[in-house]
């Protein structure tokens, strides 16, 4: 492309430079792109609005492709024209290059901003991927996506922890799970599968219960437990493999991925709750296997592979 | 496979046969199964066994593959062994085949069973088909997929149609919409979508509102409302596409399917006014382009696009 005329629109990262030279990188989806404006090169008005625009600022340049051995993306952008759509007028509170940022509510409340920080646009693009990658199991395996109400006249699992909304002059409750709806609509469909918010009104005790979530439910007909087991060891395989990809293309992601032997031990719930007692946990035969008495002792692995089924 | 051995589970769409004879045909999610119980072939116990099952009942078949010149399928299965999971105790108030029923109360009474009836599950089917055709879309153009809230403080659209909600001891509300979110994190990530559902208390006055429906919501940045266009006509068209390859490999859907030109017409809203004040249409610049009005004389192929534009 070197000598073609482009078009390239973004945010800037950074902008550095003196008297005649000014630089700036410019960010967009797809990566850095190296803005040089050097005096005698393009305009001189061009140069100083350049120069004084801060990081953050929003904005497209018309420019020649030049290639450049010094730059990391082997060209630069040598601008004619320059348009400004937004200029930053406060400073974030933090550096766009931060790799963390202590302070969460400093984070929150200018949070589109945060998202920019690539180790977040990492976990938001992978989480994408993942979910692409899940629907397509599904899909794959011949199962039919469906969407259940979420405001529902009655609880799906137990009585408690609903959110009560008023439905018209009624009450209503949202949708804790899919579960009644699935269940039945296997009956037509024998496969289906729905990625959708689920609503719980717990108190938010554990990392693993949230007021909203977003659940990848299936449920299919003509199988037994072994079956659901294999699906579900199948989606946590199809889910890390996409992590895998995801970490190979980007590197500077920095992804911690868990190892995952080929079959995923299986254990029974009596095995489970002797494995507890045994690690002096005070569980009794019927009860929940809460993570709070696995965590003790040789259970932890155990926890380790249920959070993986929670979070797949 | 002719004389191997196979399990087949589904449920029972026909059952025939006289003293000797029991024809059964089993459906399941890819097609109908012919099973033939003749006296001699197989186990008189069984026999009668499948000949006293009524329609809609649950159940496993082993058997032996023969291929038939007869069956539409090319073969049938001579059973060795049958598993009834659930027999029906009440029978339908219509037949499996029924291509309508009139009743929708009587419908929806049973409507797991109303949804196994072809009409119903082609177009549950194609529904999947289409969600994913449009996903596929975004993806390819680099859309990142994201979840944003449902229970939220405030309003997104106005002030109206918002379904409050008891969040904990606050007053919250059902997102009308995933607008203020998807813009913000254009900031972020510049291509988004959100395939998930939206709350409107309005009053179902026309069919195009409805308390919760699925909407397909995608954001972008550095475009103008040209290239907004042009992805409504991609989606318009994906969708559309996605449809007449279901109804190729599925001829009994019996869809009937719009025309669309390749180029879809587009109006600025001058000429729209215009159009429907010479229709006859008290509509002042300044108003919305309400249905009501586009029904008018000449504005019905545009209400028709704007139709598919909102089912797309």
């Amino acid at each position: 492309m070197d000598g073609s005329e482009v078009t390239v629109m973004g945010w800037i990262l950074t902008v550095r430079g003196h008297g005649n030279i000014s630089f700036v990188t410019l960010r967009d989806k797809n990566g850095d792109i190296p803005i040089v404006a050097k005096k005698g090169d393009c305009p001189d008005e061009l140069r100083e609005k350049l120069s004084v625009l801060k990081a953050h600022s929003s904005i497209a340049v018309v420019g020649k492709v030049k290639s450049s051995e010094k730059a990391p993306t082997g060209f630069e952008i040598i601008p004619t024209d320059l348009r400004v759509f937004s200029d930053v007028e406060k400073i974030p509170p933090f550096e766009p290059l931060a790799k963390t940022v202590k302070n969460i509510d400093t984070r929150l409340e200018v949070r589109p901003i945060d998202l920019r920080r690539k180790t977040l646009q990492h976990i938001f693009n992978v989480r994408s991927d993942v979910l692409k990658s899940i629907r397509d199991y599904f899909y794959k395996e011949e199962f039919t996506e469906i969407n259940t109400p979420k405001m529902i006249a009655t609880a799906t699992e137990g009585g408690a922890a609903l959110f009560a909304i008023f439905y018209y002059n009624k009450e209503a409750f949202l949708a804790q799970s899919p579960q009644l709806y699935k269940e039945q609509l296997t009956m037509s469909f024998e496969k289906v599968f729905e990625i959708g918010p689920i609503f719980r009104a717990e108190p938010s005790r554990t990392n693993r219960h949230l007021a909203e979530a977003i659940s990848i439910d299936l449920e299919e007909a003509f199988v037994d437990y072994n079956d659901v087991m294999n699906r579900i060891e199948n989606i946590i395989k199809i889910s890390l493999n996409s992590v895998i990809d995801y970490a190979k293309n980007n590197p500077d992601a920095e992804f911690v991925i868990p190892q995952i032997p080929d079959s995923i031990p299986r254990y029974s719930y009596d095995d489970l709750v002797e494995k507890m007692q045994k690690a002096g946990a005070k569980t009794e035969w019927g009860d929940d296997l809460y993570p709070s008495n696995l965590k003790k002792n040789r259970c932890r692995r155990i926890l380790f592979y249920q959070r993986l089924a929670f979070r797949s």
